[in-house]
């Protein structure tokens, strides 16, 4: 961005909604944007309930009955293991508040403010009929062609 | 592939055998072809079933057991969430269908005219009893070693 | 290391503990480490699991009831598919015993004699209560920062 040093970059796409997962994801977004580096999420499919306002979505009888089962919100997450229908949610949202964890929804608010870029797939949102209102404030909408251009640039690109 | 400038490589290791985590590698792969880079897939475990022709696989009672459980066919894998015994594909394939989006058969048959190197990991096949007949035309077989060498020579490698 | 020519090096996260994926990770680093690349594991959440003694941990209760549920011991690692209560880990044992595939806890020791550097991640160790003494030897505990560090200067990076 200056013309002194090129800026690092990283790039991160997001397809899983678990809570573990996605909470990876924002710890390492978030600690490579506090080493200064230019960090790009790209969230689809799962991913995409990260970045979402938390209400139903889809207008179709699929879209609506996804919206059902997989109500988005990053708060909603549930881990990837011993989930026991919201009990593995609760247990480990317990057990990161009694060590001092950053909870989810703050990581997200900290990603934002350090300049993490978070962009939306088109596609997956068309599929699962997700809107642009149904997304957060402040993320992009784009196609894999965005994912790949930053990743051919970055110094490091993950895919979780 | 050109003397006048280097190409631009991206490799992707494909362990997953669900419907949308191999969708996502291939709309990853043939688009980062559509940008003129030189793509490699490297399918090891479930990912074998993306390049299996769909028959029963297996010798031995563990391979037959394994090849029922876990039929191949790029056209039988399911989704990694919501599969409820298939309700999940079908609901998946209806609403991409509905959205037009490229189907799984479509990708695998665009990544192959885009000149996407295929590669089977030669241990797993081993191991999953799949032999070099049960996979479709046009894969080669190769180990970990194959995979090293294009991801050190990768803009991007990803993992799925 | 030397001052001939810079060493490659190579990054692997490892967040999941499923035995097939664990597996996957350690083919891959002791493939790079086998051509000479410095390799860098940094293990978070279950992933910690493949570098635990195997001991229940946990010195609270949430701690306690998370090391019943998922005892750890690299020896101890279910498939990500087809488990059935440790009947998938039998048979892949069976099988993979059967194709004279190294196992699980030979390449953790082939992955230690080749110089890869093994790291747990300390705010996982916090949440889920492992303490220094439940992780085997040679082990070294970092945070996200030292992934990042090693991603940012590796040939290829891989979130498993």
């Amino acid at each position: 961005m200056s013309d002194a040093q090129p800026v690092e970059k990283a790039s991160i796409i997001v397809m899983s909604g678990d809570m573990d997962k996605v909470m990876g994801a924002f710890i390492i977004a978030t600690g490579a944007a506090a080493f200064d580096m230019q960090v790009s999420m790209f969230f689809t499919f799962w991913g995409l309930k990260a970045i979402q306002k938390g209400n139903r979505t889809g207008s179709g009888l699929m879209g609506r009955m996804l919206g059902v089962m997989n109500r988005g919100g990053i708060d909603r997450l549930g881990p990837s293991k011993f989930n026991f229908g919201g009990m593995g949610r609760w247990m480990f949202k317990k057990m990161m508040k009694a060590h001092k964890v950053t909870t989810l929804p703050q990581l997200l608010k900290q990603a934002q403010e350090l300049g993490v870029k978070l962009t939306a797939c088109e596609m997956s949102m068309n599929v699962m009929e997700i809107r642009k209102e149904d997304l957060i404030d402040g993320v992009q909408i784009g196609g894999v062609a965005s994912f790949i251009a930053d990743a051919s640039e970055s110094k490091f690109s993950l895919f979780i």
